[in-house]
């Protein structure tokens, strides 16, 4: 069969990854076994999660070893089925494309998507994982009442931009805090109140404190870090953080773990601290699957992409997206 | 009336407070006013919550000022009331006992302890706040299952040894943090699987791990410091971290917060970590009250005190807690 370029890993990377941890090589494409499915990867999905897969200290992902094939979300069409209820020409999602314009899918891993009007890739973004993360993070786990603020870090990005419109949605107040004055400005078009520059703002303390007069009630952290810390400073009476991503460590994970440093701050105001991961809700995807089109198909729910093109620019993609350089949901299109 | 020496706070510590960061003065004992009592002191609870009223900073209690008389939980017996229901020779509990010989208390602010054979001192331990902060700390935010490893620092201390008893009762496995052999000793005695002395140890982490090989599913902490750094490290998946103390900073209150440093951990194995103020179970006191007294009675809740004689030693019973020098619920009998 054709050609197929692909991505393994080539070593750990220490500090912040770069390309030159991962090496494209020319490998045949294999035939599909039995329950498997052959497919043109059409959209590849990168997100944050997959730094920590990059190392060989404990994760709740699986670690990559050196050598290995690069996995990740992905959305293709089927080219060739041995499996029952797919087709050639199906459009599927699937958890473990590889990085590589054709990839092996177990059938059973792949959810088969419907055509209708929704774009394939949103099933990556405001419909897929980021999206459920964003509802269960926020609604779940963050547990927010009427009227509360919710500060959330990378809101932007690919699970921030969805829990901001959830929580106005829900007629919380969102708060922005994101790495640019465009970002922010976009945050505000899609329904945060406000934002933070944390690239810009000296003391980011006393941001936050301008930006939440009322103090923060909610706190989405998905990059831990300085902004985590500050935070803490203004967290409310029975606050709660939840412990979504730590995109900010993505160049010290090989160094000893950091944050939060307020303990008396958290014993003295009863704030919550907890560790999200999404395949906690698996049970209830149905339910806010359904919720996110409604939504979405209503218009309530606007996604911002950031496209790279080629199966070339995967690695670029992924190290872009943990500097925080991307702008919107980062997407590799094949 | 006759002279009362009584202790005001002379000035704010730096670092560790000392006696002399207070001031014992002859005072002469005030009248009572309506709706208030005149009582003889016959215990002082010394309680670490107190160093945190010695400081400037935030808190959940309100701070003293410089000059203000020191205040803390104590039993003593009416000498005089001017408060219906209470008489000359009742004893009475209350929160806000003066550090003197006698003091005026505000009649509903005291509860009128029945003559039974518990020994009064207990309502200021196993059956006072410490008891209850046990009861709500370990069952209602720890929310342990059965069987699960629980680990509790200061194990000895006032919560500690009624928090490892109420986890052996219900089917817990209690493990013991302590500064002392003779502590963990004791603490094995009471129902404490086993134990960690946290001064000898010099990997804690590994020593945690040796004693909990199943991990550790609910952390009462109630130093903070280096026992919670280590704690985190064997943190099992969705493990509890109740923060109810935070005595390892007495020295430090002035200087920046810090810990936890394990904001990964927190995220991967999806710890809880919550802060915890006794105040917020008021309304179940009354169950908690009679299940702490009905196992006392029974004999299940074994209670140590470490007593310090006469006023004048008040402030040094206080420092000695706050170092961990006490073995026991620190009290001061006058």
């Amino acid at each position: 069969m054709a050609s197929n370029p692909t991505w393994h890993l080539k070593r750990f990377p220490t500090g912040m990854p770069t390309p030159d941890d991962f090496t494209l090589e020319e490998r045949q494409t294999e035939a599909p076994r039995p329950g498997e499915l052959l497919v043109r990867t059409l959209w590849l999905s990168v997100d944050p999660y997959m730094r920590a897969r990059l190392s060989p200290a404990k994760n709740y992902a699986a670690g990559l070893r050196v050598g290995d094939l690069m996995q990740g979300g992905g959305v293709g069409e089927v080219i060739r089925s041995e499996a029952e209820g797919f087709n050639a020409g199906d459009i599927v999602l699937a958890d473990d494309f590889g990085w590589q314009p054709v990839t092996r899918i177990v059938a059973k891993t792949a959810t088969l998507l419907s055509a209708d009007d929704i774009p394939i890739q949103a099933w990556l973004g405001a419909l897929g994982m980021p999206g459920l993360t964003a509802y269960f993070a926020l609604l779940e786990t963050g547990k927010p009442k009427a009227g509360e603020t919710v500060l959330i870090s990378a809101a932007s990005g690919a699970v921030g931009q969805i829990a901001g419109q959830i929580a106005r949605i829900k007629g919380l107040d969102p708060v922005a805090v994101a790495g640019s004055d465009a970002k922010l400005e976009w945050c505000r078009s899609i329904g945060y109140r406000t934002g933070i520059n944390h690239r810009t703002e000296t003391d980011l303390s006393a941001a936050i404190a301008a930006s939440c007069p009322s103090g923060v009630d909610v706190f989405l952290d998905h990059t831990a870090g300085p902004i985590h810390d500050a935070t803490l400073l203004n967290i409310n009476l029975f606050g709660r953080i939840v412990v979504v991503g730590t995109v900010a460590l993505a160049d010290r994970l090989d160094k000893p773990d950091i944050g939060p440093r307020y303990l008396r701050r958290i014993m003295v105001s009863r704030v919550r601290i907890e560790g999200f991961l999404l395949d906690d809700f698996e049970s209830s995807y149905p339910i806010a699957r359904a919720q996110l089109t409604e939504w979405y198909k209503d218009g309530k729910l606007e996604a911002r992409d950031d496209v790279s093109e080629g199966i070339e620019s995967a690695p670029y993609a992924l190290v872009r997206m943990l500097k925080g350089e991307n702008f919107g949901k980062q997407l590799v299109r094949i």
